[in-house]
């Protein structure tokens, strides 16, 4: 426990906000030079935001509307009042999130689906696939372990969409806590299920009851966190390997001046995964040389960059908040995205640059990108095009714009509750 | 096909706007008098309507906004531009109602599931079943029709969330259909899987790109046109019987002055059907005598009006913009509801007056109603439950507010497309 406390201070002292924004300082500069939007510039742009928008009491939901809360008019054309309104907009809120979490927590459990012996993904923590299959109470004696992988995936996707019953992974949390949920009625069903109940309730003409809503969105958010958020977790570990504590370096002078600087940004290890083992592919390595690079560098952004930090040491280069900022160093080859967090700026911002803004995902489909459909079925062809692409745009760099501050900061990831426990 | 246009041209002359302005401005100066509010109020206190709702330019899916669209803040501070925002908009309307529509649709299901020769709901259409089911490549041959029901009702439970394929139905369409959605990459999977996807690529630095918000519009469209609305439709034919051309009246004047009047309003078959069945009730029907009425009085509103009207001529009191007026009469003894197109409003009108607004839904929980729970299970109980409050709530009348307008029309209801052919 002491190890692990001393570790996460470690970390706070290592990577502080003021470092942080140093760097981004320094490419605000840039951006102005070439003309560039930032989002520093479009929070002043928006601002004073709307005040309705903020406080949640305006309803776009029917046609009849919109309809805004004042004084003067207390309730919408339905007769909706403040409270249902706002209830409402949140649940719809809790939605969003818990589908667009849960929906990449699939896209997990399809890829486990794929894993093969010899395929693009494998099965790299067997131990753990077994004991989340005893857990769900399947038989695991004798059986092949891919075979059991597409039978737990299989079960997985239908936690998706079955008719009936609830999730299975409820049964982890304490007695205690399971029969308060259940005492509640909120125990999730079906993970999409509660999406698109939820859907249904905050419709025009259904729940304004402040409390049935706020109820539905407890539930809609446990279906996530212990559903679809937890599947994605899980499968990943079991697909990528389940991560220990590691030692890598955070900030944007993790990129590096004389090499293809590749940056993987988004949320679904599928794809950083791949583009990790082709970075390092000596072909593609060869080919970087070819072109006047040293070599081929990958960093992360924001959740990817988590997950590629925690099971490779793949360096840090920012934040959310950062991703432009990657590209205004003028050093960023490729910037490769699937889901989730994406600012449509890149688009823009990148034709400012010689950066290749490549998107890959049909859920997160953006103007002003290279479209590389990347799949579980094609994914070796398809990050090995990714990286070609990036590498061969080594020679189309700017160097009059090329700026990477000089600012990063040693970093521990991959922290998990047995790790902290110790 | 001649009798059919003839039909329904009829039913045009019939049932004109005017006459049901007439019947409205009657019971408006009712409202003035209770100081109760109505829609007509409403609507001029909401306008003018904000002009970012109406054109859909404002954002307000994440939190670092609301953001607005104006030709000083040509972009959102995440980036996306307006045809982004429009897009998401747009998708987030089509899921709200595909979600809505084909969630309906599922309780249907869930309803057939329940099933039973001695049940509250059994199958009144099993011919329909059977093609259906033969539709569905089921064995039929030698299968107790109720086993048949409740296999056919588990795949269509299932159409809401398989893990693999697409809908089944969309196979009636014609071929070139078809393969216009095949080669558009819009025919829908799981029915829920296409809102929880809408809902995905709509979010926070997901899609921005306006043509692929707009196809997952499509297929989130035709998941609910050709998965869950036409699970709906087909199987509440099976259970309730497949309507025929049938003559009933319409517009306020159905309301009976010296009679309990119920009127059931929402969306969902099980319930009005139940409430239809027990009005007809000699135990209710005597109550009613004691009670001082001279019987019961069932009338519809809405998307109910129509189910209940087509399957046994139950006059319609009203469309969706009347639904208040039902209860300015002063006559309504209770509103019945389940999902859909409740004005909220209802609430607080109800108390101006003696009327009981009955909500039964867990997804249509209201502010100021009595709430039963309704459910296949027990909806003989809670069906006989409403039509009793019903009843011993005609006492309780307000002699000076009664006020049914005189005007009513015929109308003859539940064509098909097979009626209008012939």
């Amino acid at each position: 426990m002491e190890r692990g406390k001393k570790r996460l201070m470690d970390l706070k002292k290592l990577t502080t906000v003021e470092e942080m924004e140093a760097a981004t300082a320094q490419l605000l500069e840039t951006a102005a030079k070439v003309g560039a939007d930032t989002w520093q510039q479009r929070v002043k742009n928006q601002t004073p935001h709307c005040r309705f928008g903020e406080e949640g009491t305006c309803c776009r939901i029917c046609t009849m509307g919109p309809c805004r809360i004042t004084p003067k008019s207390p309730r919408g054309i339905c007769g909706c009042d403040v409270h249902g309104i706002v209830g409402r907009n949140y649940l719809r809120f809790t939605a969003g999130g818990s589908a667009t979490h849960s929906d990449h927590g699939r896209e997990i459990c399809h890829t486990l689906y794929q894993t093969r012996p010899d395929g693009n993904y494998q099965v790299k923590d067997p131990d753990k696939l077994i004991r989340i299959a005893k857990e769900w109470g399947v038989e695991t004696e004798g059986k092949d372990i891919y075979d059991l992988a597409h039978e737990i995936a299989e079960m997985a996707l239908l936690e998706y969409g079955k008719p009936f019953g609830t999730q299975r992974f409820l049964k982890r949390a304490p007695e205690h806590t399971q029969k308060l949920w259940k005492d509640a009625g909120i125990e999730p069903r079906a993970i999409d299920r509660e999406v698109s109940c939820a859907m249904h309730m905050t419709h025009m003409g259904c729940s304004s009851l402040p409390e049935a809503l706020i109820r539905q969105s407890l539930r809609c958010g446990l279906s996530d966190g212990w559903g679809g958020s937890m599947c994605g977790t899980e499968f990943s570990d079991v697909m990528f390997g389940t991560p220990k504590p590691i030692d890598t370096e955070a900030n944007l002078g993790v990129m590096e001046k004389d090499m293809v600087n590749i940056i993987v940004h988004g949320h679904d290890p599928s794809l950083s995964e791949m583009i990790v083992f082709y970075a390092n592919d000596p072909e593609m390595i060869a080919l970087a040389k070819e072109q006047g690079a040293k070599g081929i560098n990958v960093a992360g952004v924001c959740c990817t960059s988590n997950e590629v930090a925690m099971r490779h040491g793949i360096p840090m280069a920012g934040n959310f908040l950062q991703q432009e900022n990657v590209v205004l160093t003028g050093a960023c080859e490729a910037i490769v995205v699937d889901v989730q967090c994406i600012f449509p700026a890149l688009g823009p911002l990148s034709k400012c640059f010689h950066t290749k803004f490549v998107t890959t995902s049909d859920i997160a489909r953006m103007p002003d990108s290279e479209f590389i459909h990347f799949s579980a079925e094609t994914a070796g062809e398809n990050a090995k095009a990714i990286v070609r692409m990036a590498v061969e745009n080594f020679k189309n760099r700017r160097p009059e714009l090329v700026n990477i501050p000089n600012i990063k900061q040693k970093a521990t990831v991959g922290y998990s509750v047995e790790a902290i426990k110790k």
